[in-house]
């Protein structure tokens, strides 16, 4: 659970996202960001800029338009994954594409692109350092989500690969997060460069969180369908170490299901979670997610700042290794 | 023709093109960005900024790469804007995603959109309003698009509706062009301005030249079919001005044309040209064209710099008055 100081935080963000003006006119252009920004999410980017900006001070009012920067690149990224996915839904509800057309979806998404920059623009701090930072992170992004489709066309990955691919499609945009919220607190270099490496590992964490609770998560707790990366062939964290760690017969196994595409949903789940269970996946994926939080808590420990301050930041990571959806 | 002098700048940018360094891994997404803009064009944009500066200042080396930054992003629109249309081909060579898939190109353009800003973060000048301008550039070039795709699913465009959105769509980046060299030289914001609106003005009369020589361009220099806007019935300012001052025998005759979708292509092109030639079509065409050349000229003249230096300037504006490519 979130604590109530986060939940609150979260609300504040929510309030003044509906309160963004991304434009109006061709409303085509500009409806589809309204919907995609109303579908909801956690809201962890703009909560992570926040929290790290209260390392080190209090107003953080005046820094909650550009923290909402990194939420709406956030759903540029979405919105254009989704296209490249064919996926149908997002968080429950149709996705642009779906609602409105492909065409649509492309290019309301590039404008939101622009509008993250746009957002961002207005943050206190040194504009180059941050919009070089930013640049750093989007490329970033979009190289891990080539690297993600690149995956989808090979079993031979490894979990080197795997972690980079991950580094750099979720997690940097955390690192990204908590180095802004420094670079608008004016903190020297040292600090924000602290503040991005904590991110970047929270993020692997993160990622390898969301790869265990799809396979692993309370169905009740979890919004979306257990198994569902299963059913996709995903080549997560516990596919590849599944692979590498299977003997000839189990590896067999494994692909024998990875190329059932019509089978019983419920039984193909089953049968690859069983075959994890075998593998002891699921601990293995634990200690690799906790090495990356591990380190994550480390880096905050080591910050030079007064212990009090560090506490909610604390609270929202024990929040990330804890949460059940 | 171009003057040797432009044929020079327009050397000098094709040449600091081949050195830029846009990115390796993964080469699936940043392969597609070194092929697009290795398919040439006459990089107007960039000499706009080169030939702006050098209203002011000599040295334009020290600001190439950032000139550079808006062929970037006017190679990004296209790179999506081909998908969008479907387009096969581009400068008579396969598109990004004929040649790689659609994923592709909606990922390469994506990054090729943050690579621009990249490139431009380096711009000598202030960042703020560099970026300030650009942002505002992106988002319009975007809306341009969005109503160009809109005015697909109507007849019911006005004159005016069109002007506003090929300012959109092109004119607004080649008033950014002529603002950013301003910027670079460090002009006060009476000056960028200025150039901005003049920019603005010859992008209008850029593409009512566009629209023209689709029809009346000579095959034989003109590089692409003529005819193609009409048999793609594409709302260009020919068609709209000639269904406005249509007859109703002729506005019927014109939309039996528009809905000959398997007509032979020769018929339907020399049909639709007989009726512009009844409705004068051609020189409405030209005084329109000229009307906004006419603003540009005279912004230029009135624009208080030393006469001698607005020569290049003054000699690329009679080139696109020209041009029959």
């Amino acid at each position: 659970m979130m604590t109530t100081e986060i939940q609150s935080l979260s609300a504040r963000i929510n309030a003044r996202l509906e309160s963004v003006n991304y434009g109006s006119t061709p409303s085509t252009l500009y409806e589809p960001i309204r919907y995609i920004m109303s579908l909801g999410g956690k809201r962890l980017r703009p909560i992570l800029v926040l929290l790290s900006y209260q390392l080190f001070r209090d107003d953080i009012e005046e820094i909650l338009d550009q923290a909402l920067a990194v939420e709406v690149f956030h759903n540029f990224t979405l919105m254009h994954d989704d296209i490249m996915d064919e996926a149908p839904l997002r968080r429950g509800k149709a996705t642009v594409h779906e609602k409105w057309d492909r065409n649509t979806a492309i290019l309301s998404g590039d404008v939101m692109l622009v509008k993250a920059y746009e957002m961002l623009l207005d943050a206190q701090g040194d504009t180059k350092t941050i919009f070089q930072a930013f640049n750093a992170c989007a490329a970033g992004v979009c190289e891990g989500q080539q690297f993600d489709m690149d995956f989808e066309q090979t079993t031979k990955v490894s979990e080197d690969g795997y972690l980079r691919m991950i580094q750099l499609k979720t997690a940097v945009l955390l690192g990204f997060s908590l180095q802004l919220g420094a670079f608008m607190a004016r903190k020297e270099k040292k600090t924000s460069d602290a503040l991005y490496a904590m991110g970047v590992d929270l993020g692997i964490g993160f990622q390898l969180k969301d790869d265990l609770l799809d396979v692993y998560g309370d169905q009740e707790k979890f919004g979306k369908q257990v198994g569902g990366d299963i059913l996709a062939n995903k080549k997560t964290f516990l596919l590849l170490t599944a692979l590498q760690r299977a003997s000839a017969q189990q590896r067999e196994e494994l692909e024998f299901w990875m190329h059932q595409t019509e089978a019983d949903p419920k039984a193909k789940v089953a049968a690859v979670t069983a075959l994890y269970d075998q593998l002891d996946i699921r601990a293995l994926t634990l200690d690799k997610m906790n090495e990356y939080f591990g380190k994550g808590l480390l880096a905050l420990q080591e910050l030079s700042v007064e212990e009090q301050r560090k506490r909610t930041l604390k609270d929202f990571i024990d929040y990330l290794i804890q949460r059940e959806q």
